[in-house]
């Protein structure tokens, strides 16, 4: 991989009109943004010390306006939570000299673990094999802090938390989040969440009430559909093309609400997943994001962007024959390639995002954080105080040595690049078999720019049994005579935002994350073949030497 | 130590009236049980495997009576939840030769982590001490249950799980709960839970409505009234003595319970912490409990037992100056020794038991697990699958590693009595301090005989501003000189069940889990030197050599 070189980050405009330097605006490399790091109060690194964002951020906000506060939209539920009544002791406990005997926290001296350490790659010699061979081994003590050999140790990370975590990763992601997104107000905070199916739970209890609908993309992650029924909510689903929601539909949808036929409330939430969306594989471009963006000004909808799958955005797609486009030559050319997100151009602080090391880590983390205005954050906050409390130590600590202390930000953009060219190597893979094996006259699809599904239509008015059967009975033939061949791919009927409206599509979705090449080719080819049968159309490539 | 002898659990009669014997009446060596273990299907370990509680219980239940249907109680929200609809999809996957494209789950290839390794104490030398000279690294591989070398790595650990949590760790928390509560009806059944604070939450979600009353003691936890407040859900507090709940005053309150001065329904949850209750440390006896578990079939009250102490349950106190009672001299002994649990007496099926880690292994573990009838249990897993997924894949791996493969049930047993033993010097110790210091004629307590809290009474009719100030002020003023003099406790009324109660009682809550012993000492000097200036009462020890 290329050495990284300077990010190129506009700089920056303060109140009075003067240009200042930009603090990110030098190169990033290994490690070196410690270097211009704020200085840090070190009674934050302690047990469930409590930490706030503001202390971790680089660059100057002072300029940016003010984010829109929404009391008109807050849950009674969420305006209830006063946080922990026993934290109003904390603020005795900076007084020299104090003994307290007053938080219920174990002593970590009966913590059974005298030290943790993980096997890591170096940062360029990423592959599973290289880190076999060349993988380093770095390890965090108990006493690591109390000893003054890192900022984090076991005695901190295995005890009680705060709900936003621990100051040590939440100033990791706040300084990520800076870098990538620079937002476009100036009370932005960060906390960090158990993933983001919890934040979306935890999103919707504070920002809906029963009865209300939701505006989201016609198909959808069906887990937030299942989570938001039970709190009786349900999806309003926007039609689509290929670059996710229509913001024409969207603007007409939201004109013309009728609350009697809609039995609801108009809505005031967009949950969308902009990149690589489940189930669609659809990216939204920035230009179909800012039109998105000026109707929810419009219409005041509040967004929670839902981003798992954002730093999955893959090299451009050039066919079976064509070269490969050039991986991004330094980390500057690797985020500007980033089609920019909401939070980027949120002047109202309107958007609450999700993001999550599931998909660039590892789902077992369970850590993800959430980023908008201070008002929502400060709730989240006490919401999960509350509940779900902080990410696991065990975590955080992993996740921490591996991203600050060993890779740091520089080395942790190079993962990046990694994950997108390999994930990039897979897409390419399923796409020349979707090419080779399918029945263009039956199957078409998109190459998917980024996440992990590709989104394939099947023409149901071909099927000869169309239409004495619904799309429904057609769509679970095909599935049956897939898993039949040795395949299984999801039916896009499992993804319907509402599954009361009528549809008159019908898709089927497969993944190109979980198996190795050439099981997806097989797979593929098994697909091809049922669907052949099921459309009684003939031909189609036969696999070499299976 | 002593080495663990057999555990005299009693046979088991079947439902023909013929004694069987018992499968965990044996003793119990270090990992014995695993060769009596069930034989396990294999198919379990993998990634995102379903997992069954009732595939790792040893003895049968056949014989015992069923759990009650609780769904008179049970919310719209928590029926509405259908669970997971792409799991529809599972079933398909047993097909010999299979090629998944279904799940979005990432491939292992893309977790940056090779090995994991923690350095843990050898079972009977437990000591922080003994660890760093003796401890042992295990180590987790990447491929492990591929290769064949262990049941559990992290490919499998560290990606998606679900809502019920692994297989392998699942078995461990069930195995544990049938031996040392051994349930009285037939279908209970575990799951894993992201700590009792979230299972609490989702308890409440599950059984109760805005505006509902629960029944707990009148100073309770003051995160679950936390937790209940913004769900419209409030605590009707029981008075309570050294004992914890009274059943007569409980029974009395609810059968005179008058819809409109109380303004709720008769309440139908119970929320108590049985064993070392926060605030009070109360421990309810074991004929407590069968009285309240009377009172709770007589009005047909489900029971949540939130227990983080019971395994702090210490050795009987004995004074300053009479010798220690032995340490149990068996694990049978140990077992014994400990106040049976309301899932042990349960015959209706109407206790939630909430256990976890956080204060006998780590709180940053953040791993608990849930004890209840089948119904219960299959709506809490399908309500982590759409909200907290189950706990970090991470924590999971390293408490199962230590837990199941190195110390065994065994080896843990050996370790909840080293906790029992360490805890019973810290509660000397801060009783100690009490004897020496503090006024009898102002401050009274009982030796708590189980978890992390003394809990004082003080006469505030003593003080010499009662009663033109009311409790509160007298509260506070202590409050803030003790702080004065170098020392932090927890005022009482901070822990009201419901601060609109009347309340005539005065208390601080002091923890002997956090501080060292000298530490703890010294803050009890400081507390008694606020209090006689307080309540103008001379006299008292002075500190030895400080």
């Amino acid at each position: 991989m290329a050495p990284p070189s300077a990010i190129d980050v506009e700089a920056v405009t303060d109140t009075t009109g003067v240009t200042i330097p930009d603090p990110l605006s030098a190169p990033i490399k290994s490690n070196d943004i410690f270097g211009r790091r704020r200085k840090a109060d070190k009674s934050q690194w302690v047990i469930a010390a409590p930490a706030d964002t503001v202390n971790f951020r680089h660059r100057s906000y002072d300029h940016k306006p003010k984010a829109k506060r929404w009391d008109h939209i807050i849950t009674h539920e969420a305006q209830t939570r006063k946080g922990n009544s026993l934290k109003k002791a904390a603020k005795y406990l900076g007084k020299p000299g104090l003994i307290t005997l007053g938080g219920g926290i174990p002593s970590s001296e009966f913590f059974p673990f005298e030290e943790l350490s993980i096997k890591v790659p170096r940062v360029g010699h990423f592959s599973e094999a290289e880190t076999r061979e060349s993988g380093v081994v770095i390890t965090a003590g108990k006493h690591d802090l109390a000893e003054d050999k890192s900022i984090f140790d076991i005695s901190t990370a295995f005890n009680y938390g705060q709900g936003a975590g621990s100051a040590q990763l939440l100033r990791y992601v706040t300084e990520h989040t800076e870098l990538v997104h620079n937002p476009a107000y100036q009370d932005w905070r960060c906390t960090l969440s158990i993933g983001s199916t919890s934040a979306l739970d935890m999103a919707l209890r504070m920002l809906s009430r029963p009865g209300d609908m939701i505006i989201s993309e016609e198909y959808t992650f069906s887990a937030a559909v299942e989570t938001a029924i039970p709190l009786g909510v349900r999806m309003a689903g926007i039609p689509m093309d290929a670059q996710g929601l229509l913001p024409d539909a969207m603007d007409q949808i939201l004109s013309t609400w009728d609350v009697q036929t809609k039995g609801a409330r108009k809505p005031h939430l967009l949950y969308t997943v902009p990149t690589g969306q489940n189930p669609t594989g659809a990216t939204q471009s920035h230009s179909r994001r800012r039109a998105i963006y000026a109707v929810c000004q419009k219409h005041d909808i509040y967004i929670i962007e839902d981003e798992p799958y954002y730093f999955l955005q893959m090299q451009p797609y050039t066919g079976p024959n064509a070269p490969d486009v050039p991986p991004p030559a330094s980390h500057a050319e690797f985020l500007q390639s980033l089609v920019p997100s909401y939070l980027s151009m949120d002047v109202d602080g309107r958007v609450m995002r999700l993001d999550s090391f599931s998909k660039v880590l590892a789902p077992g983390s369970r850590i993800g954080w959430v980023t908008a205005s201070q008002q929502l954050i400060e709730m989240y906050k006490k919401h999960a105080d509350v509940s779900t409390q902080c990410p696991a130590g065990t975590s955080q600590l992993i996740v921490w040595k591996l991203l600050d202390e060993f890779w740091g930000h520089s080395g942790y953009l190079d993962w990046l690049i990694h994950i997108r060219l390999s994930y990039t190597q897979r897409r390419d893979a399923i796409l020349a078999a979707c090419e080779r094996y399918l029945p263009r006259e039956v199957v078409s699809w998109q190459p998917p720019m980024a996440g992990m599904f590709h989104w394939m239509k099947i023409d149901f008015r071909k099927h000869p049994q169309y239409p004495e059967r619904s799309i429904e009975e057609i769509e679970e033939s095909i599935f049956l005579s897939v898993i039949e061949h040795g395949a299984l791919v999801m039916r896009g009927s499992w993804f319907y935002a509402d599954a009361q409206d009528a549809h008159d599509t019908l898709f089927f979705r497969a993944t190109y994350a979980a198996a190795p090449k050439e099981k997806i080719d097989e797979a593929i080819h098994r697909f091809s073949v049922a669907v052949r049968e099921e459309f009684s159309v003939n031909g189609g490539a036969v696999r070499n030497g299976h």
